[in-house]
């Protein structure tokens, strides 16, 4: 998502351009149309239908139980907006929808926006009543905890899990990549979910023994996936809660958007588990979508941080500088910010 | 609107380099962030307040209304955006937002906006129901037309109007200027809404005599904005339906964001009576934001059809030469299709 943290910039030069245009206004204005189309298209499964491969305009209609009014126009809005190609009046997926939409495919990334059309396009609905109360706007009233609803239901759990894969997969490879693996032999990824964090950095860095600690109930999906990812030797789940349990002793704990589900006191409360769990010299790593410490920059990051007060009771996104001064707090000596890629940056903090 | 109507032949390029990125998947998939952050914006005034002067954090949560919990990732996040600068801790305009969303400006281009807040957004979040049903999705059950509820609330009548001037006014510059006029006496604008059309042609060429034709509950409205541009003596109103009245006589029609509201039949019928209005030589100027022929570059004209979709009963987008096929089968003799600004160009027929 690096063009959505660059955007800000261009535009900001062209809105003090002279003259000032309208263009921009009205463009992110009406973005959402683009973006539903999008999101109704993962929802009626258009790019798993067509990775069979390519169909007409008559027999995917059919298939997708589209009524005539709307299908060419939805359909050609695909191909106007880079996420399908049409020759001859066949339509098929380009590489990118083919790869990351696919839902038969591993590399599938649809989750986090299944999730999005079903539940945060509505919440996003009444933004204003949100800044207003300073609540978040569930689609279930009564519905006190996100989380405990979440867990509660194996199917969405599930949904949830696979979502949080699809938006972190490039982080995770770069967490695998760019951190000094070499110096440590254990780590536990606290918050786990599916466990891709974990499972990239344990097929980078085959020394490594890694944990991934998360309730009970993710434990099926995590095995699963560390199966499928042959990693059961080197790769066990531990249950726990992170709020009622200590965490896993080893040399390296991570938390990948975790920390900003949670309040200022409950970060803090985290940040310190984290530093009681890691040995002299042992690290924590923090990834979220880091907001630049001028808070004028990283758009996606503010706009994550507006999305937890539509999603949470009290969790917010946070700067470098905010991180960093919360892990010295903490006891950590060395604290440095890393960027991964788009707008996710990581934090580390040494003992 | 050109940046949306660019932006998918850069998408498209994106999307075939190797190797595939989910950047702009993800992207378009969540754009509905930044699209209702800044509608509660304009929703809630925030360019009306700071177009008085810049004001710090604290005032300005204070003067809106907001929560302190979301209050300044609101703000960042259209600094961010492009939509506000941020200096010394003091939040101002841009020049566009100044300009475009201040509501006391003449120039205030928000009624689009306050509409899609209102109305588009939770009528598109039933987009999938509107394409499986090939149904409109009204906000209110049993409200079977819309533009006869538009016209019985004068309130929201007057909000529907001006946001019809501010998502025309570039458009409305350009035919002012780009069509031969100077062969011209007399023009009529069928559906004229506030005027804003038959006013930028009238002021740009002063031997025009205008009329600007649409209900009688328009009347008012329309005559108040021909005063305010000092027009009373060129252009009248005239009241009347286009479905059930002929349309007025005079040498040259313009229809502008109208055939798209309407079914095919209903489409045709309104050429029709553009060509049974006009003189031999007369002409029919037709606005829209025109999809182009081969139905893959212009995203915003696409789009726009799927917005008539969950809007209207039958509407939808058409391209340069649908429309030209339509004109010649009215009987014009010669039909031209030229661009205006951004998604939007003119079909033009001669008889």
């Amino acid at each position: 998502m690096s063009a959505t943290t660059t955007a800000p910039a261009q535009a900001a030069s062209t809105a003090t351009a002279t003259p000032p245009s309208p263009e921009h206004i009205l463009q992110t204005g009406l973005a959402f149309w683009a973006s539903k189309t999008l999101l109704s298209a993962v929802e009626m499964e258009v790019f798993t239908e067509l990775a069979r491969g390519p169909e007409s305009l008559e027999v995917l209609t059919g298939r997708l139980g589209l009524h005539p009014r709307g299908s060419r126009d939805f359909l050609d809005a695909l191909v106007a907006l880079g996420f399908l190609d049409r020759e001859d009046g066949s339509y098929r997926n380009t590489p990118s929808t083919d790869l990351f939409l696919d839902k038969h495919k591993p590399s599938y990334i649809g989750g986090m926006l299944e999730m999005a059309n079903k539940r945060l396009y509505l919440q996003w609905g009444r933004l204003t009543i949100a800044l207003r109360t300073g609540e978040r706007q569930s689609e279930e009233p009564g519905e006190e905890n996100l989380f405990a609803a979440l867990y509660a239901d194996p199917a969405r759990l599930k949904g949830f899990l696979k979502a949080m894969t699809g938006i972190s997969r490039g982080a995770n490879l770069a967490i695998a990549s760019k951190f000094p693996w070499a110096k440590y032999k254990t780590v536990a990824d606290c918050g786990t979910a599916q466990g891709d964090l974990i499972v990239q950095v344990a097929l980078k860095n085959t020394h490594l023994q890694g944990i991934g600690f998360d309730l009970p109930e993710v434990a099926p999906i995590f095995e699963e996936y560390v199966e499928e990812n042959r990693l059961s030797s080197r790769v066990q789940f531990k249950p726990g809660s992170f709020f009622t349990d200590p965490l896993p002793k080893v040399d390296v704990i991570m938390m990948g958007h975790i920390l900003h589900d949670w309040s200022l006191d409950e970060k803090k409360m985290l940040i310190r588990k984290a530093y009681e769990a890691v040995p002299e010299g042992g690290a924590f790593i923090a990834y979220d979508s880091i907001i630049d410490d001028d808070r004028r920059k990283n758009a996606f990051g503010l706009l994550m941080s507006l999305n937890m007060l539509v999603e949470t009771p009290a969790g917010f996104d946070y700067t470098g500088a905010d991180c960093q001064g919360w892990m010295k707090e903490a006891g950590f000596r060395e604290t440095r910010v890393e960027h991964l890629v788009g707008p996710d940056s990581m934090v580390i903090g040494i003992k």
